[in-house]
């Protein structure tokens, strides 16, 4: 982190803070209920740094196959809605990403952010194949942006304990979205999957702390104040980049 | 534009299209009507880019003053929230915003966007200096985000007015959001300000045909059958640019 190598006896208090759910969350309410923040904009906001972590991690030049394909595995919540602002930034970035959204929100703003994506002809699965190698041949890449915070290591239920099944065995690489399907949002889990990427929004999680691959901190707009309230240690952001490689 | 030296022959149809009021307020019903994009997440997207292309006019270390002082004149509708979406990404980008926005809207919307800028301690003006030299003095620049394609140059009400008599005298350069103060969306009025750069939104409009400063396009989000069916011929935005310097 800044200056810990200047000031080594301060190293603990400035490195990057791992939140627990219950500080993620907590900072999450504090963003709407104080700062006034609406949900479409925060997911707005962290949709599209997820896209440019993935044009990052995966320029479209670097795909082995002919075509920019990508499968945007989709949750119902608000890690799922993230997922399709994400999808529709990457089909502006000219990537061709196709949805599997299996358990649709019913809350609006969820069902606008769907419109968004049906309408700017994103194609959507009706369901995910469960002979992987179909996947491995039609993708470079899996997003999966399934559960997020509500991830629950214990308590998978269909359809996402067969998604989970079907991504495990997959051979193209994964990126997931804050927190990969199967772990707990404070620890990893050996029974998730083993993404390749991770998009941590605001702050990583502690499930992260000992995430070994390529590791992106998306989503540089959190007020000073809250930066500051719950010590997060947030790293420089480089320029006006609105995420960083960790 | 694009091609258009290679095949100079479709130079005429290849070109960017500069929209009149009709045409650019028939796209924003489109994108809300039937796309479902939220105000919010629109303002969120313009803002954004309003604030990458100030980095770029006018980077931090460019300015003369020792504080990177910015002042963001806001209208009461859409432009303005614009404005003030810019000046909350400025101030995380560290630039030092300072707004003032006299005539506030009653829309949640707009609300909304205001208290995160003043939660995050931006600090409002509660009028604006007549004497244009304390201006000069304080600020580096100042970005007129008042009214948009609102701006009527034959009928500038108070206190607009009195707003446009004091920019217009202004020594600082002048950066405008789509419409400067004082022109009409159609046509340049050179009763209005002489903004140094431009920020159009989405596709230029009318009245920045003949611009001779400065001009961003911003916002690349715009769905490929909006862009078809009206014509845009957008150039082509560099890499993940969420906006392009005509």
């Amino acid at each position: 982190m800044n200056h810990s190598t200047s000031e080594p006896e301060t190293e603990n208090t400035e490195s990057l803070r791992y939140l627990s759910k219950v500080e993620a969350s907590a900072i999450e309410t504090e963003l709407v209920r104080d700062y006034r923040f609406g949900q479409q904009q925060l997911i707005e906001m962290w949709g599209y740094a997820c896209a440019i972590a993935i044009t990052k991690a995966f320029p479209l030049k670097s795909f082995s196959k002919k075509q920019p394909t990508i499968l945007v595995v989709c949750g119902p919540h608000q890690s799922g809605s993230v997922g399709l602002v994400c999808a529709r930034h990457l089909r502006i970035f000219e990537y061709e990403p196709t949805i599997y959204y299996p358990k649709r929100s019913s809350h609006s703003v969820h069902q606008d952010i769907t419109v968004q994506c049906e309408k700017m002809d994103i194609p959507f699965l009706s369901y995910l194949p469960t002979e992987v190698q179909l996947i491995n041949d039609a993708y470079n890449l899996v997003i999966e942006a399934m559960l997020g915070q509500d991830s629950d290591a214990n308590d998978i239920k269909e359809p996402y304990s067969s998604i989970l099944v079907t991504l495990k065995q997959v051979k193209i690489p994964i990126a997931s979205v804050d927190v990969p399907l199967g772990w707990d949002a404070e620890e990893a889990s050996k029974d998730g999957i083993s993404p390749d990427v991770l998009i941590s929004l605001m702050a990583p999680k502690k499930c992260a702390t000992n995430f070994s691959g390529k590791h992106f901190l998306a989503g540089r707009f959190l007020p000073y104040d809250i930066q500051k309230k719950y010590e997060l240690n947030l790293p420089e952001f480089p320029d006006t980049e609105c995420l960083i490689e960790l």
